[in-house]
Formats: C-alpha cells, sequence, structure tokens
C-alpha cells in the first residue's frame, strides 16, 4: 500500500499484527480513530499499556484478576473442593455465564500443541498439581474444547492426577439443545447414542 | 459478559467500540495482546496515541500527511492543474495503487449524508472550490462512489463548480474488467450500454 503518511503506516501495521486483521481492517480501524477525538483515542492507547502494566494473575487459578486471588476463588460460598479446568478467561466466563457452576476454575492458559511450540511446561499445570496434591480436592472437571489440542492435553492431565484421590471427570458431549438429530455430525451422533443416560423429564426444558 | 477483571472489562470496551469489533472480537484481541511482550503491547498503545497527535492533513488537498504538503502536492512532476475528488485517503491510496494518475488529489474527508448529520460543511468542500476559483485548475475528476451519497455529494459539487471554467469529468461506470455480463446488475448493465466507446483493441489486457 501506498500510505502518504509514516505515522498512518506504522499505526496500520501496529493494528495488523492483530490475529484476524489484516492491513485493509487495520487501515480502516485507524482511519476511523484519527476521526474520533484525541481524548478518545488516548483512553483506548493509554488502557492497552496499563492493562499490560498492572494486571495480574490469580495465584491460585491463574486466571485475570485485579488483585492477588480472582473473585471466584476469594469468594468462600464457592465450592472450593471443585476445580473446573478451562483453556483460558474467555472460557470461564463462558461457564460463569450459565449461572450453574458454584465451584472454582483452573486456567491453564492455551492447549497442548506441539505444532506451535507449546508443550505441557507452557502451561499452568504444575500449579493444577499443587492443588489437587495439598488433598482438599474432591472433583476436577476437564472442560476443555473437543480438539485433538484439547484431548492431548486432557489426556496428559488425567495421566498426572489419575493417582492422586480425587475425582476426574469431563463435560458431557453430545447434541446441543436446539440441535437437530440430521444436521448433527457422525461421530457426536455415535458417541452421544452410546453414552445415552437414564431419561429425564424435569431436565427437558 | 463477565469480566474477572475491572481492567480487562475497560480494555474490551474500548476495542468493542472501533467499527465491526464487537465484545467478543475485542475479548479476543485483548487476550492475545496479554499474551504479547510488554514492549510490544506499549508500542501499539503508544502508536495511536501519537498518531492522533502528530498526524497532519496536506494544507492543500488534505489527505493524511506528515508534514504541511504532502507528497503528491509537493511534487513538481504531477500535472497540478488536474484533481481528482476523493472520499477519503483510503481512495487516494487506491487510485495511487494504479500507478496511472498523475493528477493532483482532493481529499473531501467523507460524503454528503444528511442521516448521519453530515452536510456540505462538514467536508474540504470549501477549500476545493478556492483551488479552483485561483484559476490554474483545468479538470476536475469525480471519483466518489456510486452511491447515494456519493451522487448527491457529486451533484452538489456540481453545482458549485459549474459555473468556473473548469471541466467536470466523472470515473466511468460500467462492467468490471475480469466481470461477467450474465452476473451484473441491470442498472450498471443498461448504463454501460447506453455509454458504450468506440472499440479500441489497443485497451483491451
Amino acid at each position: 500500500m501506498n500510505f502518504s503518511s509514516r505515522l498512518l503506516e506504522e499505526a496500520v501495521t501496529e493494528f495488523a499484527r492483530l490475529p484476524g486483521v489484516g492491513q485493509k481492517t487495520a487501515l480502516r480501524l485507524v482511519l476511523h480513530l484519527l476521526n474520533q477525538p484525541a481524548a478518545e483515542v488516548e483512553s483506548l492507547g493509554n488502557c492497552l499499556i496499563k492493562l499490560k502494566h498492572d494486571v495480574r494473575f490469580c495465584g491460585q487459578c491463574g486466571n485475570i484478576s485485579d488483585s492477588a486471588l480472582c473473585g471466584v476463588c476469594a469468594n468462600h460460598l464457592r465450592d472450593s473442593a471443585t476445580i473446573c479446568l478451562v483453556e483460558d478467561a474467555r472460557d470461564v466466563m463462558a461457564v460463569e455465564s450459565t449461572n450453574q457452576y458454584k465451584g472454582t476454575y483452573h486456567v491453564l492458559g492455551g492447549l497442548i500443541s506441539p505444532m506451535d511450540g507449546i508443550g505441557p511446561s507452557e502451561l499452568n499445570i504444575s500449579s493444577l498439581i499443587d492443588r489437587v496434591s495439598k488433598g482438599n480436592i474432591h472433583e476436577v472437571i476437564l472442560a476443555l474444547s473437543a480438539t485433538m489440542e484439547g484431548d492431548t492435553t486432557m489426556f496428559y492431565i488425567h495421566k498426572k492426577l489419575k493417582d492422586f484421590p480425587v475425582k476426574i471427570s469431563i463435560i458431557a458431549r453430545g447434541i446441543a439443545f436446539g440441535g437437530e438429530i440430521e444436521y448433527a455430525d457422525e461421530i457426536t451422533l455415535a458417541r452421544s447414542i452410546a453414552t445415552r443416560t437414564p431419561y429425564d423429564s424435569t431436565f427437558i426444558h
């Protein structure tokens, strides 16, 4: 692209580094910001710098937090004997938004992916083993994505935890609520038949 | 969304203000930035602040520039008697990337759009009339989008310029190169038949 200004080019290059943002989108965003009041642009810039500088991670579960312990871990009404293992902060938000889960979390910070150079040591796995080895944990719920990386990571963590006196469970896989049988893929449908559960009319919404 | 951190929420809210960026995309971008080195995030933040603070607009054509005159207006090899009227800096880049146009530009900074509260006084129209009234301009090429706003703006500018001794032209509309007749819309096809030009075999690539 032929930029008329070096400053403009720099800003576009910076934006285009973001995932899913190409040069054209970056240019559109930068030109939009140029039309905004200076205070708004500075607020975005300073907000990013402050976020990176001041953000903390919960000392227990590894979730993004403003203090040493996150809101969930610090909440005594939550069941601290249950850990829901998730990939990142987005998954914590997804589970929290169900308003059904009352236990705590453990945020891995990624999934094992040799292709991307991410091995077990890059993830918050040792801190999970620490938590479990201290003894007060009854159940670890594996809530990772049903992808190859998720499966690999769950397999690895199961191997690490299986000798501790802790129940290890995995979230149910099957046909989604509202999902139509004819559009379900074969693997999901086969698995959901194989792992069928007793009919419970109170569970149907 | 249930954010675990106020800083995270602030950053997501700031990002979600950008056009075409929703809360989910904003969260994805912010979590990506959190995984980047601090220097890279600061560089993006500072770059935005610097852009808004230091960017200048060409005193002649209104394009984004690092100095008082942009590269095109300051270039004596360009034909300063021809002005290509465009909506914004992106359109200048699009025309420049053709490597065919040797004249100068005038950047309106938008299109007349009463729905969005943009009238002629919000655009760089008076500076265009100034340039034309000084007398050294032979041609103004209207290169605005073929939308209702673009047509309205061209109609307005034509009315303002028609009494000056200047040729006013509009970029050709018709079937794009590589375009298939059967997929062209009716208006474009009808117009491109009505405004047919003598066949010139040297122009077919």
